[in-house]
């Protein structure tokens, strides 16, 4: 299968790349430093990872910007950093990406247990995790040729220790779970679904 | 109480204002033709609101623009209508309004259905919708001086039978059951709920 992984620089990107090298073919995207380099702010630099990257099996974003800090600085402009990244820029990947992926192949994009469990200094993430769950659960009855689309929501992740201190009572997903979740969404058949640890 | 409801010209700030004006004392917002002109997709048009408001008790908004249409046309640009209407335009109503509203005061934003009962076509209210509904909870744990805010969740508006067909199997919310909702939100003391008929 070929599978691209958006955010695969980071925490949760490396892991997966790792795990799914073995037997897929891994194309990795992030900002810098990857097979392609994409800012997923930007609709025409998607397009053009795409472009370069070619038809492909399933996509995992694992991108996820948002703005974390005080309350009292969320302002307008402080929000437009999860709406242009971890929001626009997942739900532009599909918009777009869904003209280039193979018939019955499938997306998975991130979210967090932030949608439906709030933590201080957090609501940037809540509320764009939110509209990545309803995208995906409205983009499963629009999509075509079989193709699906799912979303990971881990809660905070094991191997982030230094978000523990935010996140009291979570329980951390660790990165088997995480990277299990994201297997049930490529390799199984649901479509909508929001997958939590 | 005093109350703006914005969205006052549209089908359900109509009735709310009907409903409420009798025992409080009710501003009227809109776009045009209200109380006092707004244009929600302004950060600056909203603080120029709130100023001319002065303090206050309750905001209700009914203003929920998005983009309706086939999939086929929902791009970057087109997911903006309701990323700039529904979804931050109530979000900078709460973000400025904070700083206007009296102790113990409530926001009550729109919602709907579709957040969790995608229909074909409206993708872009499913994620604004959830984007509303993850910083409703968000907000309801960082907002200060015992403000409140919940979010109304109707399915399609009894007074709007023109979308019935977009909507098969949704029993319409009646225009009372939507006025009660309101009712909970405003007059009851729950914070940080989604309020379904």
């Amino acid at each position: 299968m070929k599978i691209i992984i958006v955010g695969a620089s980071g925490t949760m990107g490396k892991h997966l790349v790792k795990a799914l090298e073995k037997e897929h073919e891994v194309i990795t995207v992030a900002s810098k430093g990857c097979d392609i380099d994409a800012d997923i702010t930007s609709p025409e630099s998607i397009e053009n990872l795409f472009r370069k990257a070619g038809s492909f099996d399933a996509l995992i974003s694992t991108a996820g910007p948002t703005f974390v800090g005080p309350w009292g600085k969320l302002n307008d402009a402080a929000f437009r950093k999860g709406v242009e990244g971890k929001m626009m820029g997942q739900i532009n990947l599909v918009l777009i990406g869904q003209h280039y992926i193979n018939p019955k192949g499938s997306f998975t994009l991130i979210t967090g247990a932030l949608t439906h469990e709030p933590q201080v200094n957090f609501a940037n993430a809540s509320a764009v995790n939110g509209a990545v769950e309803g995208f995906v659960r409205a983009a499963a009855i629009e999509l075509d040729n079989g193709i699906r689309i799912n979303a990971v929501s881990p809660t905070v992740i094991e191997d982030s220790p230094q978000y523990f201190p935010y996140f009291p009572g979570e329980i951390p997903t660790t990165m088997r779970q995480l990277e299990f979740m994201f297997r049930k969404s490529v390799f199984g058949k649901g479509t909508g679904h929001i997958i939590r640890a």
